[in-house]
């Protein structure tokens, strides 16, 4: 399954055979069960995550409340890369929406890997790259668009996730109670069928 | 003044005086007017900064409003890294708030660098790394803190500040209108006094 990683690895730089072996050899694939968390907000982060199969969220908990920033689905990394780099508590928590494949890279494997191969460098990178531009897409989300053109964005670029998630983390995500939630839906499908 | 940029370069990295003068000789200081842009939502960004002295907005444009994400202040590189590496639009304006004084890297002069000592590649990285603690920053005050919350924490992370910016950015800031900022700011003072 790690051959998946390579696959995407590939995309962005050419790997000969003695250094796919190496990642085969020493990447974990790990099954997480739904509802398990691999980051608990203050934790110090100390690995990061390859989905094969399944999907992660990022979530802060705000008074006694779940709020949900990002859902990461296959082929993304997940990171949380300021803990994990200076060594800080993370702000937010990371939780298996579903049944989930990760291949996990520890801090660790990534040094060992660094130190046999510094070519590895740029893989730190693409998940650096990664995650900017998802959090880019979590702010110009938040800022410019409302519960419903929030909705509307998700299904256009993970049209498959709306029907995985529970209802009630998907309401977090948007910031609407489960009930505007459904009136939101129902407006949509009409909006559809007319 | 660019000697002020390399202070700061050297909490991470020492430099010898050869590198020092190339540094001084290569990159551009530049004052920015009040008000003048940096960058357009929807330009490709050729150059990243860092501020010597003044403050820089990043904002978006939503339906015809402002909305400001963040206030970039001395010693902070504002890089709209996305954009910058990918050759793609960016989704945010850049702004001076006030007469301002930036350390200016432009693309190729990047590349010059780079090419030139290897080295420096650490300065990209800075860059990055810091763009995605603020970005951490943003997400986790919106997603948080509300408009009261918010105006403390800007005023206990960059006190300064709250002096400096004209009241309709900073209530483009909080989101909410400028009548709900005085309220805000009475409400704080009379909590001080009492």
């Amino acid at each position: 399954m790690i051959s998946q990683l390579i696959t995407y690895l590939e995309r962005y730089i050419t790997l000969d055979s003695e250094e796919k072996q190496f990642l085969q050899s020493h990447i974990l694939v790990k099954p997480i069960k739904k509802n398990q968390l691999l980051l608990w907000e203050g934790e110090v982060s100390s690995e990061f995550y390859f989905i094969i199969e399944g999907c992660i969220r990022m979530f802060y908990w705000v008074e006694g409340e779940e709020k949900t920033a990002f859902f990461y689905t296959e082929n993304e990394f997940v990171s949380s890369y300021e803990s994990f780099t200076k060594h800080i508590p993370a702000r937010h928590s990371l939780q298996a929406v579903e049944d989930t494949t990760v291949a996990i890279i520890s801090s660790e494997q990534a040094q060992a890997m660094l130190l046999k191969y510094p070519k590895f460098e740029f893989l730190a990178r693409v998940a650096m790259e990664q995650e900017l531009s998802v959090y880019q897409d979590i702010i110009a989300s938040f800022i410019t668009q409302n519960a419903e053109q929030r909705y509307q964005a998700l299904s256009k670029s993970k049209p498959q996730l709306l029907q995985r998630i529970p209802q009630y983390q998907l309401a977090t995500y948007l910031g609407v109670s489960p009930e505007t939630l459904s009136r939101i839906r129902k407006r949509i499908s009409n909006k559809k069928l007319s």
